[in-house]
């Protein structure tokens, strides 16, 4: 049971109770970026058929990955998107 | 200042207070209309620099537009905005 960074699972999304969530609040510099990333996360929605709950205004962005109901943790799955996630973040921001 | 529907401004949203904005909650069949519907209100919103906060998961979308600070009536720009997120939907559907 043990990772790395155990309370975030290796990224820096928030964890959350009841229900059961993981979240992550990103700011962005302008509408164009902030859009370039949302389709991102659309596609790795589709490959994953993972479907964060999102919303957004002109210059941010929240994610929320629910937990299964019932779950008593959120799962490795959930986990790995948060990362997947970041890692678009990473590639739009630093190239 | 009379309109034809003098509550809604000719639309579908609801308004309401506190703040004061209007809303709409659009559900979708699934991810591919989604995404391309909020394509087209995000283009939409570079056209006329209104950016309404938007919410939406696997299947629903919820539209919002926030009055001006201190303002007693929604104005027309945001009306016309949500007759237009609404013909957007109208081609999106039946076509």
């Amino acid at each position: 049971m043990a990772r790395s960074t155990a309370d975030t699972g290796g990224h820096p999304w928030r964890e959350r109770a009841r229900p059961l969530r993981l979240e992550r609040r990103i700011e962005f510099d302008g509408y164009e970026p902030l859009r370039e990333y949302l389709d991102q996360v659309a596609a790795l929605s589709e490959a994953t058929q993972i479907f964060p709950n999102l919303s957004f205004g002109r210059t941010y962005v929240n994610l929320t990955l629910f937990a299964e109901e019932g779950a008593e943790q959120v799962g490795e799955a959930l986990h790995a998107f948060a990362r997947q996630a970041d890692a678009l973040l990473d590639t739009a921001e630093g190239s």
